[in-house]
């Protein structure tokens, strides 16, 4: 199946292969017709999938696996992922603190860190030099802008999206107060245009050109956390480049979801959590990208003993020599059974790549919005999402007729299909590449059609 | 027996005890003796134990408990807390996202915090309000000090101890620089007199009287993680009080080693990390402390979503309401496997209290010390730690004569006798009274003699 380039193209890909099978498509076996296609398919086996019955009390197939689209919110849990953490845990009981450096898996904890660098650098485009696994996404937010929101008098402004995800403008309205800035005055917010849902591109670059030069930051996330629009963070960074503002990403929602190439777009700093698409279970550690051009600069910061030379961390010296790159920027020795944790999740993402996540997620979602589609102008809901898959990751954000989305939501989960809800309308579903297959979404829209009859008729 | 209150009580103790039993001092005999009537000793099968085998490979009693006297470095596993973090395994293996509000255990991860708090706070002396379970030690100095750390052009020093850990310092420094100061100005360091390795409590309580107007911080650890020193924090917060300046500390040796009582002693704010005696593992979650006082001030901060009231979390309003107490401090959703090991740790805890701790900690620790001063003025090493009980927690620090340490750390080592050495001179030796028995203490004091023995024979 060739790779698609638009919604239309994952249906058409679909389409043929119906046509070629002679089913309907919009047959349960074009689904499964999909999934035996599908050269990812045995990563679904690397998975637990939670079953009915955790859902579904009095279920008739406890044991089935559930549909679980909920990825953008906590992935699923790698099977590897318990030894790996027990494996720790042994090490801990056996050695004490000998673990620190004499390690049985040769995972030393003062250095454990690095086993899980060089596959999330994979991830989000950059050099290894360039990732630090460190803190969460927040206090990795709250680092780097106090390095790299650098106000002065005539630039001091951060342009940010409208309706960002709250604790990035908690975040970032602290930091302008942090530097005696009026967030009113300081932060400029682009909404979408009046009556639509996605922002457009050249609205971002164009308040970038025409304001850049009061603006000290350009920070925006890298998939919309609500419509799931993915921006096109290359065009963002070429115009806060050309008007020299400092250029920094939220990935929460786009690390482990779509491809990224931090490092050739020249991006200057990014922070991501890893329990959504990286699947490295709740409260995961974080990441934080910066790129080499500041390696060896000296940068404001907030410093800790983790982000010296570790040869002279003992020295009593006083001397604070950052690690070249982004290590430096770690303040605390990490938890050792977060990094584990990530560990065994990466794990994952290395039997592949998101080249090849990629390709299988535009035609999983692009299948799952052409059966959307196809329900009609008189389903119940909008989706929000761009239907242009170069402008979206896996997840699909439906916006329902009022009062239709809770009775939905609710019928879903009887029926053990998990998505996520944001009231008071909005249902998020995110297939994702890794473990959903073709027939999940298949068996989520005929759920979402009789769960919207239903819901109708009660009404 | 009664509690020590002195260095010789807890050799009086002791005395009358091998008096009684016509045993020896030096004696194992009395060693035993001492475990049997300890009060504390059911705790110690709470804790894994390293086996000699771990240290020693070719050890003729393989699974024999080894000594380790190394809690200030690294506690030892609690045993129940490889179940706890199991549990949250299942629990994401079985619900996924559902465990954030539908959790088996009743530990729904959006609170799961809550279940460590009431017993950290008991640790620390403070009301459940005051403390937040969240991000690192060093991560946590810095969000208390962009809150507390509030210079103005006429008082904008920080007070603390010379040769602090360097994290602290770095930390300490970087926020400094931050502000736009020198900290070759701003930062007034402390130290012991001249041939002194000990801070007199008036030395430090008179900088402040002299220098206060211009101190805006005045930041110490509890207890000196290099001499054992316990400061007199109460005494400390005072003078900082009677001059107007804020007080911080950071209880990284004196949490779980110490009782404290930051409420009492209207200490300002403080941090903590939960490795060392509070057993919670490699890198585990961190505490804060900030005092009811500011439970509803306007503090600067740098804000995350975690600290804003949860009922307004997504009202998209961009209104941060900060949770009343050291919650509205978090930045970010805990992670789960860091906070069920540390509920798997103050379990334990729980089962006993700070005081009955402290009892059996100056006895444990006295005895050491007065086990150490028999083998007389020749004996290779000294003790830097006060020998004030009330002025040190359970950690004493050798300082041995020159070339002498590293010898005599290997050959520890080679014994299965685990403690923790800084270089050139120290080691470090940490009984705690969780799990360690008078006979580990009086086994330490028999493998050092031989050791000092062979490394000056060999010298
Ligand atoms: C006194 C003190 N402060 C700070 C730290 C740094 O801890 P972390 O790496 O958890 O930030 C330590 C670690 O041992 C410490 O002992
Ligand atoms: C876009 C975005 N930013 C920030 C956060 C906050 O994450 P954390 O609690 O890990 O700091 C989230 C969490 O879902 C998020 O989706």
């Amino acid at each position: 199946m060739a790779t698609p380039t638009s919604s239309s193209s994952a249906r058409q890909a679909c389409s043929e292969l119906a046509h070629t099978l002679n089913v309907d498509f919009a047959s349960r076996r074009l689904a499964e017709a999909l999934d035996e296609r599908d050269p990812l398919k045995p990563l679904r086996s690397e998975f637990l999938i939670p079953p009915r019955k955790s859902y579904v009390p009095d279920t008739s197939n406890p044991d089935t696996p559930s549909i679980y689209l909920c990825g953008n919110s906590l992935g699923l849990q790698p099977a590897g992922l318990r030894t790996l953490v027990n494996e720790e845990l042994d090490a801990w009981g056996a050695l004490g603190v000998q673990g620190h450096f004499r390690h049985p898996h040769n995972r030393d904890w003062v250095t454990i860190d690095d086993h899980v660098v060089a596959e999330s650098a994979k991830i989000v485009g950059a050099d290894s030099s360039e990732v630090a696994i460190m803190n969460s996404l927040t206090a990795n937010l709250h680092f780097l802008m106090v390095s790299f929101y650098r106000p002065t008098s005539t630039r001091f402004k951060i342009l940010m999206e409208a309706k960002a995800f709250p604790s990035d403008f908690y975040a970032i309205e602290s930091q302008v107060r942090f530097h005696g800035y009026d967030p009113a005055d300081a932060i400029i917010e682009v909404a979408p245009r009046e009556g639509e849902h996605i922002l457009r591109t050249e609205d971002i670059t164009d308040i970038i050109a025409r304001r850049g030069d009061t603006i000290a930051l350009v920070m925006f996330s890298g998939i919309q956390y609500y419509t799931g629009q993915f921006f096109e963070l290359e065009a963002i960074t070429a115009a806060a480049k050309a008007k020299n503002c400092v250029v920094g990403f939220d990935l929460a929602h786009a690390v482990g979801n779509v491809p990224l190439s931090l490092s050739a777009w020249d991006v200057d700093f990014a922070c991501w959590c890893t329990y959504k698409y990286l699947n490295a279970g709740p409260g995961g550690i974080g990441g934080a990208y910066v790129n080499k051009r500041y390696a060896n600069a000296e940068l404001p910061r907030m410093s800790g003993w983790w982000g010296t030379d570790p040869a002279t961390k003992f020295q009593m010296d006083n001397i604070f020599r950052p690690i070249p790159g982004a290590n430096s920027f770690r303040v605390s020795n990490p938890n050792v059974l977060a990094t584990a944790s990530l560990l065994g999740s990466l794990n994952v993402f290395a039997k592949t790549s998101m080249n090849a996540l990629r390709t299988k997620s535009q035609l999983l979602t692009g299948y799952l919005e052409a059966l959307l589609l196809d329900l009609g102008p008189n389903s119940g809901f909008k989706i929000l999402t761009p239907s242009d898959p170069a402008q979206r990751g896996c997840q699909l954000s439906l916006l329902f007729d009022e009062g239709l989305m809770m009775p939905v939501f609710e019928n879903l989960e009887r029926n053990a299909v998990i998505v996520d809800e944001r009231k008071p309308d909005v249902i998020r579903v995110a297939p994702t590449p890794l473990y959903n297959t073709f027939v999940d979404v298949w068996t989520f829209v005929n759920v979402l059609t009789e769960a919207i009859g239903v819901a109708r008729s009660a009404a």
